[in-house]
């Protein structure tokens, strides 16, 4: 075969592509208000549309883009969507996607320093810089005892505190011989889902993941988990590790910090903080309240990917004690074996997570912050909450809705005061409209719609029309009868 | 503050900006081998160069790109060089970059099914795709009983190989009360070190993973493997899984599968494949007979981010059965509920890996394959093993040298004859010379050199080139006296 035929795309095409590809994408984002929020496809009807068998021969750049516009795009849900309030958001943002594309284009694999010292200095200072902009506690700092680390999904990083927990309450034994079935660790019965995951994979099981109960604004009761770890210790087991949430998936509740911190302090335990979301609050001084005795916690997550406009994936995760998430998750064959590992002068990332391969995912970030600016990341943060509390407002006003828990920052929850069916009635008749997608939970056992503010491009004018559409479906509720009177 | 200064880059902005960088990203491969292919910087320097704190406001775009260009490359390794031939490649391609690029764009987050059905469904179809494109058994397809997932590395896929042992040899009992320190699993001394690590993880401990002894050519004793699970059993311990490797890392060894298969089955064993960069090469037919017996594997994984072109992170990770990975990982909570979901006629892939989110990764496979065909994927695959085994020959021929391993594919482990120190020392000039880089392994106690062809441009022209240079570095040691002869 000559050497003309190299099936490779060449510089001039990927130029042509790839501006293609650019252009694509802005023309994505400006008609995005046209397509249904959610998807409306059925199980099965996009794998219909693709050919049974993979393509034996190269097909043109054109005809893999025109199926991405006309397979692949019915089948979207566009988080991207303004009128997208369900789940948390996954705001991404023109500095972030070229910032990756940056990353993509390096194609570099930062495991160690030495296979790319930017990759790993780059990280460890923006995660620096984040400690100060969140107003985190300074031994979270990689130039004292601390430091962080780029995760993907706030998952990962609650199963590495999970697993540097379990290691310092079993001396480091358990990476050695394995769990013993006697490692106990506590969340609330608001706590996201990966943290029963992660007791599960870390071999200590989810009947050993205390769920504590809740108080009436779904935060953990400090008391009930002081009563539950005395009772363990009592019944010889080995209590490990408590996550508090800054704003619980379910309803934003925020977990006392401070008295949970004291309890862990009293019993040596790992305490980690999940504020998936919320985090990225706290680069408003005026939300910071929120996380009251931070100073207490022995890791902190948020996720940039969900609120800081940096797209999807990108975890933010620290410890106070580098030294013993490092020396949980070390290990050191001879053919990663380098001089500056040896030095001890550098940070190697493979020992801060779960995988060895890692991306260059620090110049999104680095890029979105140097984009906003601390001042335009605050704007939007501030936008968010004040559009919500807005909407918060309208349901208060509307005596045929009631508010379902509090709604301190950018997330609403509410319902119908006409009962379950009438809430689910709602949801499920704006999501197919296609006009919005909002999600629900349940809260003391009642279905309840949450309402979250977080898109990129999401402003007033969304929130009064979800907010109109939603009472629109009130009305004809009501007009069908299929509604009880409640008001 | 008025509705104009909204901070988020206008659509007219992301387009001029993103072709920048698309351009940047075609002149930054068109120069790459100007630039020495490990960093030169030394530990801090990086840093240095990066302003002590987060900026206030906003910054040009423009800005950003110059310190790309001006701090960030300094502190680069080229992994995409065609002069890389350290540790595994990790061969990225426009298709692959666009692909990304397009990702990034469309922002979504592909958790569940309805969370964007093409997501879920664009990723199994091409999963089933490429059991057909690398000769797998049927059993690994979706419409069989099996299924595949796009995971992020090869060290997750192990982990959740391992977890699903876990829990088939436990009755699914571990996941729910942990750990009891008598599972046992097994490797070689060979087997990637992310194994240890997900014995660690797991709570199964780095003592309960047996590495197994290895024959001339570091692939695993089915007879010692045989022997060391009879005495475990022996011992009133639990055996659950075997990792058996296509391509160790240290020396491209294959391990028998038949035999190893034969044995797992006698025992009731998980039994997965690490095939993490020689997977690759069953593209073409006549490598398969490398992985023969893969017909007794629960699970397969390979990483078209190491060697097909496609930029990292993805991992491709198989089950045979699917039931029994989601029993391992699934979690449902209340706001992760839909219909889609209930009906049963959907996969969620958060059941099939650690993580809850997840991106649209198989974008950029499916660019790949569409883009280069098998045909064009083949051509590359043969051309890299034809030019490493060239490489191998040259070695053979030149009696100062010798190789340390077979070499099936694309690896090369071989060394001087002079003994650790002369092959330090030729590594150490080569790699600081900046005109290529290759890493080095320990190979039956002896420091042994690797060098690994798999770069996306890589051609006859830098394996000559190499072998040049280090022909004349073990010159250069021969007329320094740094060497007793010994040929």
């Amino acid at each position: 075969m000559s050497e003309q035929k190299s099936f490779h795309m060449t510089p001039d095409e990927f130029r042509r592509y790839g501006h293609a590809v650019v252009d694509w994408i802005a023309d994505y984002h400006s008609r995005i208000e046209s397509f249904s929020v959610v998807s409306t496809v059925k199980p099965g009807e996009i794998r219909a549309s693709l050919p049974a068998n993979p393509p034996a021969h190269g097909e043109s750049f054109e005809a893999v883009m025109k199926d991405v516009e006309r397979v692949i795009l019915p089948g979207v849900t566009h988080w991207q969507s303004p009128n997208f309030f369900a789940y948390f958001p996954c705001n991404a943002s023109g500095a972030g996607i070229l910032g990756d594309l940056v990353s993509s284009g390096l194609g570099v694999q930062g495991m160690l320093w030495s296979t790319s010292p930017a990759c790993t200095e780059l990280e460890t200072h923006v995660m620096d810089w984040l400690v100060s902009m969140l107003g985190l506690p300074r031994k979270f700092l990689s130039s004292n005892t601390g430091g962080g680390v780029i995760q993907d999904t706030a998952s990962s990083a609650a199963l590495c505190a999970l697993l540097a927990g379990r290691e310092r309450a079993t001396n480091y034994a358990s990476n050695k011989t394995g769990c013993d079935g006697r490692l106990v660790a506590y969340a609330s019965t608001q706590t996201h889902s990966s943290l029963e995951k992660a007791a599960m994979i870390a071999g200590i099981g989810r009947e050993n993941l205390r769920l504590i109960e809740v108080d009436k604004n779904f935060a953990m009761r400090p008391d009930a988990l002081a009563g539950q770890i005395d009772e363990d210790e009592r019944a010889g087991l080995t209590p490990c590790f408590v996550c508090a949430t800054v704003g619980t998936t379910s309803s934003n509740a925020m977990d006392p910090i401070a008295a949970i911190g004291e309890v862990c302090r009293k019993h040596n335990l790992w305490l980690h903080i999940d504020a998936a979301m919320s985090g990225t609050a706290m680069l408003c001084p005026e939300f910071r309240h929120l996380q009251d005795g931070v100073e207490l916690a022995d890791s902190y997550n948020f996720n940039p990917h969900k609120w800081m406009f940096t797209n999807f994936d990108c975890n933010c995760f620290w410890v106070t004690d580098r030294k013993a998430l490092i020396q949980t998750l070390s290990i050191l064959p001879e053919y990663l074996r380098n001089q500056a590992t040896e030095s001890g002068a550098v940070i190697d990332y493979r020992d801060w997570h779960i995988q060895l391969g890692r991306r260059f995912r620090s110049l999104k970030l680095w890029f979105v912050i140097r984009h906003y600016g601390v001042e335009g990341l605050q704007y939007h943060i501030r936008e968010h909450v004040r559009l919500a509390q807005e909407f918060a407002g309208w349901v208060r006003q509307d005596l045929r809705f009631e508010l379902a828990a509090p709604a301190p920052l950018n997330l609403v929850c509410f319902r119908h005061k006409g009962g379950d069916a009438a809430n689910q009635a709602i949801m499920d008749h704006l999501n197919r409209s296609g006009a919005l997608f909002l999600t629900h939970t349940k809260l003391n056992g009642k279905l309840t719609l949450r309402l979250c503010v977080g898109q990129t491009n999401t402003k007033a004018q969304h929130v009064e029309r979800a907010w109109k559409r939603i009472q629109e479906e009130a009305n004809a509720l009501e007009s069908t009868g299929a509604l009880a009177s409640s008001t």
